[in-house]
């Protein structure tokens, strides 16, 4: 299997600064820009456009509800007239830096409550499909891989739009590829080495083990990785040794 | 001459209304449309260029400072960066819309106080050149037609980008091409009548007369009309009448 | 019964304007005005302040979910911490105006969205009157008039809050005190006439007819009318005739 | 002398955070609150009148354009009656927060942009004093002191409201009070230990040394000091001890 890292950057606001994208880009596939409704501003996004094509890394879109001062985290009540809308907004001010740069958008994956609420509701699903088939059908969707992979890719296919399956490295799965809910004590993996072994088994045997001691054979194009706490660079090279 | 109506639309800002846009948008050439900055936003952007294509009117992105409660009315000192980059973002996502309805943007028209400010400043305008250039050379500018017609042309070229010339209709221009001052009583002309026929008149031969009585031949591709009061439809429709 | 008419005002933005306050204002008895959060600015606030106050219209606070784009209607999940400090936040502002103007505002109604979540969640409405509370326990909260009353009343006077129970005009109730919901196709009474009737005999006898015919007395300090279409104002002095 | 330290605080913005006012705070007399416009949000607001409150630190509003994009440090070219009201509003929605908590706002300090447009136009400077004068009279407005403090005095005392004298530690000063300009590379101090040594001078001796070697005796009441960078807690510690 071969598997990409992917994670968001760019992810700055105006004056603000988050993450290190500078030091973390060399090291990951898949960069997931912000497209200015969580977080990100037009000049962030075109040096993280510029950044991004520097280190030939694969751009995505990420876009998220308009929410600012809630990073996009806060789930808002949208019609799917807008859900679509604020999809393309997005998505068009993303390509328009790397159009201007000689490069384009690979992928879409939502961002934050707009990837969860994709994820539980099949309407907004559709909505976030059709946005970006109206578009262009060769942007690919990335959706968290899981127990119901087939029910997604059926659907996706009524859109002509592939689908890049995420998991997720430090979360625990339950034997039916769902991840164990964070109510549960083990619902996330502490100990990095485990991590990475984990990592470095999917790539190499095409499976997990679940929580319960399953071998758990998810579908994996991508890892996602986190840019924006200080051991965040070790950590991402350490696993990037590992499945490369 | 081959003289274009071009009208700011797409004005509207989540529950607020602006304009008739349903009822001018069949008498117009060219819709001037926001993107979100200055005013509209995702679904109004959406619904607009829906709108635009039924009457076959050409689609121009209007971009603004970032200014809503300005309404992009106000100058904000912004670096030549953030020129170029506020102009891609806004200019992408209304391309988006148009993309995904099978139509596109045709013209960039800047709004407000950045409109004042490009034309007043060869930096500035040249920021917006640079911007549309790297985007999509085939994407026109309009512009303020005047006294320094041939120094912006000369710009323009620079950037592969072709200029479209705009004339006010209700103000009042000196010899040498330029506004009457706002400062001056006779910068505006009230009369309705009097506003088609200079515009009838600079169709039909290609001067307009300045406020001196002189022959004025000022270059003239599109005139600006405004939609945002009661007499707006009907004026539209004499002007149009009288230019057919 | 004593019956006070509220209504929204000061809803416009920036250069988009709602409603028609200025005819409006001298007709009701209490003004809901917007914050800034789902409507208005920062001048807006003050001319509406002004407005009200040379109509001697009481004040009220009209805070809302931080979303101008959704108008606050849309449900923003909130902490607590964030429900207060966004009501605190905005009840300041107002309050300062009020303040320079030699006036205060006297109570506070949340508006669409964070109005529904506070009838429904204890918790959202403990905050509520917590914000209150710790800025000035002489300011009331209005609630909607309903089944649950004493409970309201209960948790309130922890507060050291008191409560102004609002009726909706045109809304049918079951015999419990709720709401009719929209679902149910006699929601909403579109008849003025009978409208008028019903809040004419809540004031002369204390009670409402339910929807199933019952005699409903329903607590009633203020009544709640709209101003933002073209007939609000020849109903509302219809209203205030019939009340007064 | 009697001089106090101020410095900006609350800067943070949802997420993205700004300084470690922390362990700053225990260390400055006077906190520059920042109320929404160029930073801060309504929860950090709550949050960092806890701090100051915890600290015995005096609280001042520190009112911005509104541009959060920006940071506040680009002119917006706004109306006096903007002016006016942005103020109110700002410095309503801080004394909330400080009401709630059983304190009060003390003064005010304009940030970035609107802090030099006040400085420099006599119109900013009476909106300012005028939007304070209508709250509360008994706050301060703190000013930069220069060349022209008598000037500024006495169009304070037409608004019944005091002045607090600011002087910036890292910076030169020409003969006659006023600021070095940035042009200038003998602008900014870059020697901590100079700047010390140049603040205790100013605090035992009454005066400072102008770039030409005068002595100055600049009206002092308060040193603005930043908390942004990593050596600021040192710096804020060394100067503290020296004028304490």
């Amino acid at each position: 299997m071969n598997i990409k890292l992917n994670c968001d950057m760019g992810e700055s606001f105006g004056i603000w600064k988050m993450g290190n994208d500078e030091e973390i880009m060399p090291f990951i596939d898949m960069a997931n820009l912000a497209c200015g409704f969580h977080a990100s501003d037009s000049v962030t996004m075109n040096r993280s456009v510029t950044l991004a094509k520097k280190h030939n890394v694969t751009i995505g879109a990420h876009p998220s509800y308009q929410d600012l001062v809630g990073f996009g985290r806060r789930s808002i009540l949208c019609s799917l007239e807008e859900i679509k809308s604020i999809i393309l907004y997005q998505l068009g001010a993303l390509s328009a830096f790397c159009k201007a740069q000689g490069t384009a958008v690979s992928y879409v994956k939502p961002h934050g409550a707009l990837y969860n609420d994709m994820m539980r509701d099949e309407n907004i699903f559709k909505a976030v499909l059709n946005a970006i088939s109206s578009f262009d059908k060769n942007i690919k969707l990335m959706i968290l891989s899981g127990a119901k992979n087939e029910a997604y890719e059926h659907i996706s296919k009524l859109y002509s739009i592939n689908l890049i399956y995420e998991v997720f490295a430090d979360r625990n799965y339950n034997d039916d590829g769902s991840l164990v809910s964070r109510m549960n004590e083990n619902a996330v993996i502490h100990d990095e080495l485990e991590v990475v072994n984990r990592i470095k088994n999917l790539k190499d045997k095409g499976f997990l083990y679940s929580l319960s001691g399953q071998k758990l054979f998810l579908k994996t194009d991508s890892v996602c990785v986190h840019g924006d706490n200080e051991k965040a660079l070790e950590f991402i090279k350490l696993l990037r040794k590992a499945i490369y």
